[in-house]
């Protein structure tokens, strides 16, 4: 019997867009995040792309929902026209993922009721095979039916030291697709400590996806995150009524900032209520120059370059140039004896870094801000 | 005495404004050459740096004279507003140097007599010891007041194989500015034997700059390229008159295309009619961004690093990066990582070169001729 047959509750997605990180500067800005703009394949945005794999694949265009940014609602509603204008909400302030997830967990409940299942995803991540990716949301679907917070355990492919670690416990026996219990959360580790981990087989990347019924969401949240209660049911209250901004602009702040991982995942894992899904679906979470390159790596030519020029524009000339990176779709870029670099051209600003510091573009958006040069942000 | 008052003859000086290199590419363009851009100093193009250095204090304004492409000549009367208009002369097509220097020599003879000197200097180099160079002239003139065509020879800093070569002959004993003989011209050499003419001492770089009466110019025009003549006479008489520009049209395609160099001064020399005056006057060529590099050396910061920004725009961002060269004006440049690197931005291009491939900009400028590109050339 197919995964999918085995699910009788209604499935809601929940893409969370809320993010606006520094680590792909200069495209992604304080103004258009990393999710809202094309960075793996021209013209598709991160969320879209992220919409597209789930829907109409796995769930109706009405069952997707987004929480973001309010100042992003707009051009979240333009790039996912299909979706209706209703369920994208607009935070008004930025408030880490666990007031977002509380939320958005309450708001399904009221709509489609406690059994729900709500898959909430980040909208910035790739995932290459989406084949494995929804046999693992089913499997995840099929143990949140028995009452388990799950999530994706991306299978790793190196120590990274980047990333946020899953520890499984006991098979739970579930059959064709495995999922385990999860004993612990772990932090980003130091790179030996990742290497161990990599050695023992019993870690995963914390990808940040989490599947369970909205009902076992609230139970959770009810737990480990009582305060939030009186002002999550006026939150719902207000929605799509006339009062829906002022209680948002009312109540969200009041809401606690803080990380689902920390606050509710974390707790849950101790408790033993929390299962991963081994997932080897051609994940990245695209979080930096060089990652984009790696992941772009099947695009380059004989020489190890991967160019993107704008549409009808002269090809960039890369001479004697090995193992670089340029998206620079506004103007001719031409090198001359270059290795391993990146090169991301902006109308405003241009980085040029060599590939193995990419990760710290993050300093030259420092000293940006330090120096209030806002409008490059 | 001063070498000024020993000079009773009037003093002209012709700027040869012609050419369209591709070594400054993507700052220099076919529409926009080496010699109309600011290149060296913010807001001092090359011409104006040229025509500052003659201009009071060599001669008056209205004794300097230029030679350029008819569709500069525009550019460059609005560049240079204290020359009279009529001092700039517009070729309809470019004919190489030999053409270029008859017509001037001409013009003045017909215009301040035989006796005048004129002192013919590219328009595009950079010269740091104004002091140094007004007495190399001074004493060219002098020698030049007894028949000889005098040329300023570089005293060479390296074994460049980039530069033709003079080969002194006999010391001409001429006092506090020396002055030798010219026993030969040489063309680019490879680096074995640049090293071998540095080494003995009797060499020097060609800086195509050229001291000579009028006649005697004329007399040398007359023997060694005869067949110009008759379209000379043809240019002077119509120069000034409602026929300027269609005699030019006519006439000037019909001058023999050549350098002066081959055509003239190797001859002359051959028959005894070249001096030399040795020149320590902080000379560049600026012919590659390399060579920029190494004149704005005392603007490098602590790492070695060169940085052009626009007026009001931010600093550029140069994290971990040293011996960086960086020309961008129209927005902010950041770099991470980077050693011994040239980034020169236009609002259409943008190069990035190793700093000893800068010289092979010429490979790109070639590839974009070859596919047609021309508005980017």
């Amino acid at each position: 019997m197919p995964l999918s047959r085995a699910i009788s509750a209604p499935l809601a997605v929940v893409i969370l867009a809320g993010g606006g990180g520094t680590r792909l500067w200069p495209r992604s800005r304080k103004s258009l995040p990393k999710q809202l703009i094309d960075i793996v394949i021209p013209g598709r945005t991160m969320l879209q792309m992220t919409a597209e794999r789930i829907s109409p694949g796995l769930v109706a265009a009405n069952s997707v929902f987004v929480i973001t940014g309010e100042q992003y609602a707009g051009s979240v509603r333009e790039q996912m026209p299909d979706v209706p204008p209703q369920n994208v909400v607009g935070e008004p302030m930025p408030r880490d993922s666990a007031p977002a997830m509380a939320f958005m967990a309450a708001l399904i409940e009221h709509r489609l009721g406690s059994n729900a299942i709500m898959i909430a995803l980040p909208s910035d991540h790739d995932i290459r095979d989406v084949e494995a990716f929804h046999n693992c949301l089913l499997a995840a679907a099929f143990a949140s039916e028995q009452g388990y917070l799950v999530t994706l355990g991306i299978v790793p492919g190196a120590p990274d030291s980047g990333f946020g670690y899953i520890q499984r416990g006991e098979s739970m026996h579930t059959g064709s697709v495995p999922a385990f219990h999860v004993k612990s959360f772990r932090e980003k580790p130091d790179h030996a400590t990742a290497r161990g981990y990599l050695a023992s087989g019993e870690y995963y990347w914390n990808a940040g996806m989490y599947i369970g019924r909205a009902g076992t969401f609230r139970e959770l949240y009810k737990r480990y995150l009582p305060e939030m209660e009186p002002h999550l049911e006026e939150l719902i209250a207000a929605h799509g009524t006339e009062h829906q901004a002022s209680t948002m602009a009312r109540q969200f702040p009041q809401l606690t900032k803080i990380s689902f991982d920390f606050a509710i995942a974390e707790k849950a894992a101790a408790d033993g209520r929390v299962a991963v899904v081994p997932a080897q679906i051609g994940w990245s979470d695209v979080g930096s120059w060089n990652r984009l390159a790696e992941l772009l790596e099947e695009q380059a030519d004989e020489h190890g370059n991967i160019a993107v020029s704008g549409a009808g524009a002269p090809a960039h000339r890369l001479i004697d140039t090995r193992g670089t990176m340029v998206h620079a779709p506004h103007k001719l870029v031409a090198t001359l004896g270059l290795d391993d670099v990146v090169i991301i051209d902006t109308p405003d600003a241009i980085l040029i870094a060599a590939k193995d510091r990419a990760e710290d573009v993050k300093k030259i958006v420092e000293s940006l801000q330090q120096e209030g040069r806002l409008e490059l942000l």
